[in-house]
């Protein structure tokens, strides 16, 4: 066993985030220890109130009410209190101790992302901050850096997952927006006050946190035109859908020439908009986030995921962790592409899929008996079987769906049946992949 | 003006993506300087044969035929010539002689990553390779870092572009595998021999450089079972349509256990295989690519857009560059939030934009003349217009679909509409956003 140096990770807040990195922190030290080259020690959790934390399932050892304290002794402070303060203070005593940051507090990096960068900056320290967009869908770093050579020209993002939910529940029910809102509150996608979902402003902070990233210009949360989704009628939705749109909030990140000057500027600002069904933002459903991306070399891309939960976006954060502690190991991106796993790599024949097979047969009593027995001999089952004859042939012809078997079985079910003396032909076999 | 320092870039190879790299490195040299902090010098291109690249848009004192020479004095080694050699000896010269290396060459990640990474790792140098996989797309980087905290369960990935266009053309129009080519080959789709593609050998490319990343394994090309789309027909695309699925070639990275013995191990596999309509991989169209990633704590997330072509994949090479210089820079992410871009950040009414209207009027004549005023005399451009009558209240539904205008006359119109007296009511209004 390799012994491996130690960095000392402090973790303020232990709420539906902050309780799923500790949790994986602590269940997956071994392989994170592999994969960074150094082992991620958490050193403390600080929340408001011990006691009440009896639901978390941590260490009662690593609780404190001391977030300065616990701050003194680490190598890099995870922040996941949520609002400007105590946590604006806080990032800064980090920084200020030496200690890199990892944030998830999209409210704190939209109103003061430029002084703590340059706090950050000014001493060389990280500060990343990949969950506070998009819950766990990488977008903060591919702008960041994968399109650090380009120039973004747009950006449209679903960002906020309580309103698409709404406002996709909407879509397809017809229902109110009062209705789909208690819904979500009754599906635990909106809050108790939904105030900072549908007022937009969930999304604005966002939406200032993207612009501010993609043009490399200060955007304030005061300049994002914002506008919730409260006003949103059924009728809206409705006539929205006849006419081949859907109703999206969307946060807008424009490169643009002021339509008053002409001079190059920029815009952010949240919205309910028509989008056509054929753009991809049409098919976000349900409490997803994407964003969509527009740069003048790489075209449209699009990321897409879960924006929001606290293990998705416990994902993001430990992603920024992992990155920033390769970095305090080597100095480089390290030991990313290392095999340390050292998985065995399997032959088709070991893996389990899915077959869809199109047999030729004759129309005659017992052959489905016969084709049903072959299938079982090789231990597959079929889930789903339709035949369909041809009177004139007098041929009839079999679209067997299986479920999940072994290649290597499913691969001997397919010899065997065309060796059937009852099988005419093999007419197509193809496996079956994405579904549920 | 700021005095930056110069990093010396070499460029190896000025195909489409590596005279796509070479402009933008040139026509932004500013702007990219500002980003960096440092600026970026290009200081020469190898190629194969100086007189035969008359075409290309490059200095001509760049050009050079010995790469060898070249790499010496470089910084940083941009290898954009594919195949193996020279490319694997040039890259390990690149790397001995002190250089950070980008490269976009799949074949050469995807044969011989282990030795690169290693000798890379060795000298503490920089090797990035976001271009091998997925064009524009950043999926490397996402898999290095982002995810880098999480447990990667699955991957599929619609990885080749051409395979996309020609199935998805047999799917929408019913064509042969065979005239769906020739399409591809007209179009500039596919190449004048198209097995690479066709065969599935450069998606299994991909995908052992995918799999060896999100599973810290190494998994050699030669372990990646293959089958490309030569036996995909009509007939199979035709009932797979019917049944609700799309045939799509993926490539196919997963953590599973060994069908056999139960043990922990990876598959990396390519082939056409049944995707349902409803899995957003289905809606990936023409020559796109889109990787879909499966994740323990992030859960599903989709990475979508153009898989090649040379502008395209000069953007990745590019963000790798980017990142790159920045460490030298600094030592660290460093200006990647900087704000020296500092372009004004407009308010609302600066910006242009389209609207859709709803008015309640009355049924009379010189209405639509009077209404269509309102919109000349704002300057708004009227695209489309539908009127509907209630035959029972004597009221018309006006539906108005604007061109792109300034939102400051589009507000205007919307408050001069409301106040006209041929207008009942001002039902809605919503912007349209996404459409071409």
């Amino acid at each position: 066993m390799i012994e491996y140096r130690s960095i000392r990770v402090a973790l303020l807040g232990a709420g539906s985030v902050g309780s799923q990195v500790a949790r994986l922190l602590l269940e997956h030290r071994d392989e994170l220890a592999q994969r960074i080259g150094a082992r991620l020690e958490l050193v403390g959790v600080a929340v408001r109130d011990v006691d009440a934390r009896r639901d978390v399932e941590l260490p009662r050892e690593l609780l404190t009410t001391d977030a300065e304290t616990l701050i003194l002794g680490a190598d890099v402070v995870i922040e996941l209190m949520g609002g400007i303060e105590p946590a604006r203070t806080l990032v800064l005593q980090a920084i200020g101790s030496g200690a890199d940051v990892v944030t998830g507090n999209k409210a704190l990096i939209a109103a003061h992302g430029p002084e703590l960068f340059a706090a950050a900056e000014q001493v060389g320290a990280q500060l990343s901050y990949e969950a506070a967009v998009g819950g766990a869908i990488p977008i903060i770093r591919p702008l960041r850096d994968s399109l650090a050579g380009d120039r973004v020209e747009r950006i449209l993002g679903i960002v906020n997952g309580t309103t698409n939910f709404i406002l996709d529940r909407m879509d397809t029910t017809g229902a109110s927006l009062e209705d789909a809102l208690a819904t979500a509150t009754e599906l635990g996608y909106a809050e108790a006050d939904p105030t900072a979902d549908i007022g937009g402003y969930d999304a604005a902070q966002k939406a200032a946190i993207l612009a501010s990233l993609a043009f490399h210009t200060n955007v304030p949360i005061e300049d994002v035109h914002r506008e919730g989704i409260t006003q949103v009628s059924a009728e809206q939705v409705e006539s929205a859908r006849k006419a081949g749109y859907v109703v999206k909030l969307l946060a807008i990140c424009e490169r643009i020439a002021d339509a008053a000057s002409g001079e190059e500027g920029v815009s952010a600002r949240v919205y309910p908009a028509l989008v056509p069904r054929s753009h991809p933002l049409a098919a976000v459903h349900g409490a997803n986030n994407a964003v969509f991306v527009e740069a003048a070399a790489a075209g449209p891309l699009m990321f897409y995921g879960a924006g929001a939960g606290g293990v998705q976006t416990a994902s993001a954060v430990l992603g920024d962790l992992v990155a920033i502690a390769r970095r305090h190991v080597i100095g480089g991106p390290g030991t990313a592409e290392s095999t340390h796993a050292a998985l065995p790599v399997l032959p088709i024949d070991r893996i389990t899929t899915r077959y869809a097979i199109t047999l030729e047969v004759a129309d005659e009593p017992g052959v489905l008996a016969t084709i049903a027995h072959v299938f079982a001999d090789h231990g597959v089952s079929v889930e789903q079987l339709e035949q369909t004859v041809d009177e004139v042939s007098g041929r009839a012809t079999l679209v067997i769906g299986t479920h999940e078997a072994s290649e290597g079985a499913l691969a001997q079910t397919v010899a065997a049946l065309a060796a059937s003396p009852v099988v005419v032909s093999v007419a197509s076999v193809l496996r079956v992949e994405g579904a549920q």
